[in-house]
């Protein structure tokens, strides 16, 4: 697919050389040349008009004129009154390439014949609140026309750390101020620069669930730390593990465990703050879903139990939208200067305009009223999930229902989670087994590990969600052992 | 300054403990209470309606009225008829606190009597076309409404890879294809993954201009590696110092130097390609200020010189406007991969709906019409400053002045820089000395190293470039040795 510019398009450089012996004209249809067989201009690219390149060259528009007229007779231009000179079709193609490698996530080939893709962790895209985000990008622009354009620099814009501060305060009884919220592009950036920071404070190393997202060992490595694994089980996180594993930082999903959604006891709240308190270790809050609870009293944050000790990580990517890509720390004191050098030293940090636009939308309370009514589709799209799963595969339990866009579906013994993928996706489904959150593959016989699917709803609607269960069903009835 | 939410204000975490032996409106109470003191609740923030609260805690409404009632009574909260109840100010205003260390720019204490301030690299922020870009944003969002809200994970969004190839092709005389394009949030992140996949690829000396921007340094010793000063001259980079360095890799600025503003002349460029032929070496093109030249020809790119060996930075900072936060690498085809690996393990990327946004105002030609507005503005700001110095620094040498919005300000021998940007500064004008570019200040005697100023003239109108010169002069009089 071309680049059609619209009206003449950018300048082209052109460069003639008046020193040289060859006549100004010829130069120029030998470069027009070059560019067209090079590949520097396309086919149906505009070139800019006689005037314009006449005035840049400082030759006679004549020369120009004549220019076009010679390269449209020898077929590498085409002219029409209506728009302009262009690029003839065909005279080069480019050569096909072959696609670098690292571009293509390692699924893609399969993508085209996937309709149902129970994937984790992705919100309802078709519910994102564009209008209002559209809004809010033109409230702020309205509003500070001059600082939306310039550099923030270094912490993040000081009017959206004052509300997510208070945000966060207000929805999950965290008790951080706008001088500790560092605002990043994303969870992902937030957990970069957080490890980095403890890296270099001399961590070695980094507690991390099990099971839980295994990309965060790829992402303790690249910092130099050693990832070590840490048990979770009914009642969250082992922190008798943690103690005995050496580690002085570890990354915890408190509110909603991913993947297998429980939540943290209160019992080992208190004894994951003490640990931290006791190896001078710092706990990596990971506080998504928090806001998608259903059945049960909310759970307040870690952070708000020691604010010294936890560095809390909050993004839109699922309450919003991932393509907003912001997100915000909030930094015990003693870490929110090197968390900020940090931040300076690898990226110059969001946009300005979009950094005042969330703040706005968050003042305005249409954040919030997204939140609730989010809350409420993803309420009703669990609850088709448990009803269809009764219905499809009677007798499987389904866990981690009471918060969040995902649960885990538990599979029978003996069950091997690859075989369901494979026949799902046959059909056209995908899902995703438990065993890629888990460091080792479980063992034969172990009591404890059951094969699961993990089964993230946040962008399949209920139609799909039906179908894709019966699918889901009739695959396992056929791949019980 | 506290949030004040509009509407209700996001939900207030709350849970009452129908376990306990106390009463539920004793609980409730006690929590507000709490929340208050404790700074979650700040002074004018609304609480939940009482219809609200009863809903999500499952008491009766009446009983939340009541605790309300109390709670105005004893003083932590007022009601009124129109804006419904709010915490009363004074109860606990939060302890003032040190400010954390990283936070502040090392300057930021004389900011504020800052008049003029000639600092190198700032656009004209008060003509960024804000209008524009929120037109872009619209059109982006109306015709690609869930693309803009979904996450684009790896080299960026395509559109606006073909579209800045394509301009690159255009404008600059490079050669890249939209499939070399890897989307940043800025030069400053480009640079960050360039220097990393080299690191992480055995580059071990990396060669930096000096003077040039000195705080590449420090980034290249983050990345692992050694940064190596490469001496520039009137013909810019000397390439015969780079053999010498045993760099394998070089972080160049060949359209306009920074600072000094000469152009890398054309057989060094040749010479330069083929060091990194001979060296296997990579060249990092800075190609900033490019589309500001003036009185000579374009001088096309060095990556459509040799699109295997050189990754170019592309960034909107100076053209648009910095808090844009979007640029571009165009990659030799062997990194391409690595780098867009880089990108996804340290941060997730540009925001989509910016992206695509980009892509429009470059394709609508918007863009176009603003750099080259620009380049008038520029070009005058330009011949006002060569009339002052004329004027009121008779004598004295402007270079670097063909392209870009910064020239040198060449100083007479034995003029201490550090004196003229104290006095300076007294008067509130601002200027940097030349000697914060170089890796060594200048010794006594040297030849080759006058002291000088850089003069940034991009955010400084023509009435303060006089004013501020005048200024310049009369210190420069009162400083001469």
């Amino acid at each position: 697919m071309s680049v059609i510019w619209s009206g003449e398009g950018p300048a082209l450089l052109l460069a003639l050389d008046r020193a040289d012996g060859t006549p100004l004209g010829h130069q120029l249809q030998d470069q027009l040349r070059a560019a067209v067989r090079g590949g520097r201009l396309r086919a149906g690219e505009r070139l800019p008009s006689s005037r314009r390149l006449s005035e840049e060259l400082l030759v006679s528009r004549g020369m120009v004129v004549a220019c076009y007229e010679q390269l449209i007779a020898e077929g590498y231009l085409v002219g029409s009154a209506g728009s302009g000179t262009r690029v003839a079709a065909g005279v080069r193609e480019p050569a096909a390439r072959s696609r670098p490698a690292g571009t293509t996530s390692p699924s893609a080939t399969t993508t085209d014949r996937v309709e149902i893709d129970f994937e984790y962790g992705v919100p309802d895209l078709k519910s994102a609140p564009l209008p209002d985000w559209l809004w809010a990008l033109h409230e702020a622009g309205r509003t500070a026309p001059t600082a939306v354009m310039g550099d923030e620099r270094d912490a993040g814009a000081l009017r959206l750390r004052q509300v997510v501060a208070a945000y966060h305060r207000r929805v999950r009884a965290g008790t951080a101020d706008a001088e500790h919220a560092v605002i990043v592009s994303g969870f992902r950036q937030g957990l970069v620069l957080a490890l980095s920071v403890l890296a270099r404070s001399g961590v070695e190393r980094v507690g991390l669930e099990d099971p839980g997202p295994r990309e965060h060992d790829e992402l303790v490595r690249r910092a130099g730390m050693h990832p070590v694994a840490v048990p979770v089980g009914g009642d969250g996180l082992d922190v008798d593990a943690l103690y005995r594993s050496r580690a002085r930082a570890v990354v915890v999903t408190p509110a909603h465990q991913c993947p297998t959604g429980v939540v943290l006891a209160p019992e080992r709240r208190h004894a994951l703050v003490a640990w931290a308190a006791e190896v001078d270790g710092t706990i990596l809050e990971d506080d998504y879903d928090a806001e998608f609870r259903y059945d049960r009293q909310p759970v307040g944050c870690l952070q708000g139990l020691a604010h010294d000790r936890v560095l809390a990580l909050g993004s839109l990517s699922k309450t919003l939208a991932p393509g907003i890509r912001l997100g915000w720390l909030l930094v015990p004191p003693a870490l929110v200067g090197p968390v900020v050098r940090e931040k300076l030293l690898t990226s110059r940090g969001a946009p300005a305009l979009d950094q005042l636009a969330l703040a706005t939308l968050m003042e305005s309370g249409r954040y919030d009223r997204h939140v609730r009514r989010m809350r409420e589709v993803y309420r009703q799209r669990r609850d088709t999930l448990t009803g269809a799963v009764t219905e499809h595969a009677p007798g499987l339990r389904l866990v981690g229902l009471e918060a969040g866009c995902h649960a885990l579906l538990e599979l029978p013994e003996g069950v091997v989670e690859e075989e369901v993928v494979h026949s799902a996706l046959r059909r056209a489904v995908r899902v995703y087994g438990l065993s890629r959150y888990r460091v080792d593959a479980p063992r034969a016989g172990e009591a404890d590990v059951h094969p699961a699917m993990v089964i993230g709803f946040g962008n399949v609607n209920e139609e799909r969600i039906l179908r894709g269960v019966e699918v889901l069903g009739e695959v396992l009835s056929g791949t019980l052992p």
